[in-house]
């Protein structure tokens, strides 16, 4: 399906795949070998394709779009890095973490060297807007995912704490994808507010179906354990929707007090798919999928605008 | 005796400092918190002193100047948060790590918040080639450390090994912080080259001086424990000429075979310190620090010029 919303930009893409290549190809192999593994196919590169596909409404420069596609992937990969390493993950799209295979002194350098890398590419864009735009982005990453941290095994956070959370851990680098792919082809401003909002709406809505996922989906499907959230102690919303159903008594509730964390997690799971938590939350997704498709309407039809229509939709039905 | 080094810069390293305080102002209290104690007075800012006195010899700007000083501080800060969780740091400048009171998983997250803010600040200098080479050095940063903890408890390490590593871990940071210093201040290529490689030689002494510390040195001049680098299996000059001088036995090839840690750290220290190894590698020290101070022989003579020679004097005379 992702390939069907990818044609418009499909030959463009390729080209970001041997950008990523080439980002490995360096004189010191262990670094090599660290950045191969990290950056090697297989992820949906929702990110480059959303630069590209905002790109398509103005002046489409590959010049100045290529790099910063390269760009917002490497800095994705440099987050998932060092989280792997946070939460001590073993596995991360089926394969193992850089933190399990060489450790997580590793994982760190690792992550700070692709940060440097997707800083010296977002320098070929040649646009300052968009490199200070690319910095503050990252700033806002980390301190969400700081804020994260400090609220873990908090039960008093409530839904709009969550959406500040993933607004600032998950929206604001897609929003940045869309918003910079805009700017880059110089969108008159209008267009790109709009870009951006598509990026920051269809960002949330990502990360809840995400949030969902980590629920009812399957470790084989995911490529990640399941019930992961939890057991790092983070609220998502299913879980807010479950200790709001459950206000007295519930897993969650006795998981975040320590009790018999295994067992609860996995009552927790049961709970959400038996219930109709997990058709709430999809329903909360689908309505930010509906306000990104909203905020496309000002643009150009093309067959960027459709492909960005079907991605909304494609990001409330996968499964993975 | 740095207070009358830096005095043609005193009052703007002043306006640094205020400028790194409002750095810790932000929404969220914890992350507030974290930078204050990441960032606090004490440290030497021999970076930022850098970029102003390098800036003194043409066209002194202090809009681009005072945002470049600053930032490379914080990213100096933000390597040096990362570094401490990666070797499990319990102190550094005297004061608990971030890591050691907060967690590792709040040092990464601090240490990534640091280097999108420094990013954002070297965006703020409005020139291309300066935020390139930011990238850069970053890049030459973490893959040096990188090439560090790959070569960690490795025996077969060369001078030149340790010259190339050192270079990439802490000089390529003093020349970013002289050559943006100069590029910034409109200075012509020759003299850009000239103080590049005023910084990088400096760096190097620098790094060398740093490492005879971690021998001769004690924890309370210091603020962090000495004898560090052998714990981390880190091979040093100093550690390098002891095993060349007793190349069949001696306690640091014991100490990488894993026998008995503490008591072959101490031995070795006791060693070094009781032999001309000191001496020797204060002498190779003293010759870059030389070689620092000819760079500067085609620049305009100032105070400026006056200072930095008193600066590698200083690198080479300090005991912390």
């Amino acid at each position: 399906m992702l390939r069907t919303i990818y044609e418009p930009i499909q030959e463009d893409l390729v080209k970001v795949e041997a950008r990523l290549r080439s980002v490995c190809e360096v004189d010191f192999p262990w670094l090599s070998k660290l950045l191969a593994h990290s950056l090697k196919e297989g992820g949906k590169r929702i990110r480059p394709a959303l630069v590209l596909l905002s790109g398509k409404f103005y002046d489409y420069d590959l010049s100045y779009l290529l790099p910063m596609a390269t760009a917002v992937e490497i800095l994705h990969t440099a987050t998932l890095v060092h989280d792997d390493a946070i939460d001590n993950s073993a596995v991360r799209r089926g394969r193992p973490t850089i933190n399990k295979v060489w450790g997580e002194d590793k994982a760190i350098l690792l992550g700070d060297y692709l940060l440097g890398k997707s800083k010296e590419l977002v320098a070929d864009t040649q646009n300052l807007r968009v490199i200070r735009l690319f910095a503050q982005t990252f700033m806002t990453i980390s301190s969400g995912e700081l804020n994260q941290a400090f609220s873990a095994f908090n039960l008093e956070q409530t839904r709009e704490q969550y959406l500040q959370r993933i607004s600032g851990k998950t929206a604001c680098l897609l929003s940045l994808a869309t918003e910079s792919g805009a700017i880059l082809s110089q969108a008159p401003e209008k267009s790109v507010e709009a870009l951006k909002g598509y990026g920051h709406n269809l960002g949330i809505a990502f990360q809840i179906v995400d949030d969902i996922l980590d629920f009812i989906g399957t470790e084989e499907e995911m490529g990640k354990p399941v019930g992961s959230d939890l057991a790092q102690g983070t609220l998502t919303l299913p879980a807010i929707l479950l200790l709001e159903r459950y206000p007295e008594d519930n897993p969650v509730r006795r998981l975040f007090q320590n009790e018999d964390r295994q067992r609860n997690i996995e009552l927790a799971m049961e709970l959400v798919r038996n219930s109709s938590i997990t058709e709430e939350c999809y329903a909360v997704a689908s309505d930010y999928c509906a306000q990104a498709c909203h905020n496309l309407s000002l643009l150009p039809d093309n067959a960027s605008r459709r492909s960005l229509i079907k991605l909304a939709d494609y990001v409330v039905k996968r499964r993975k």
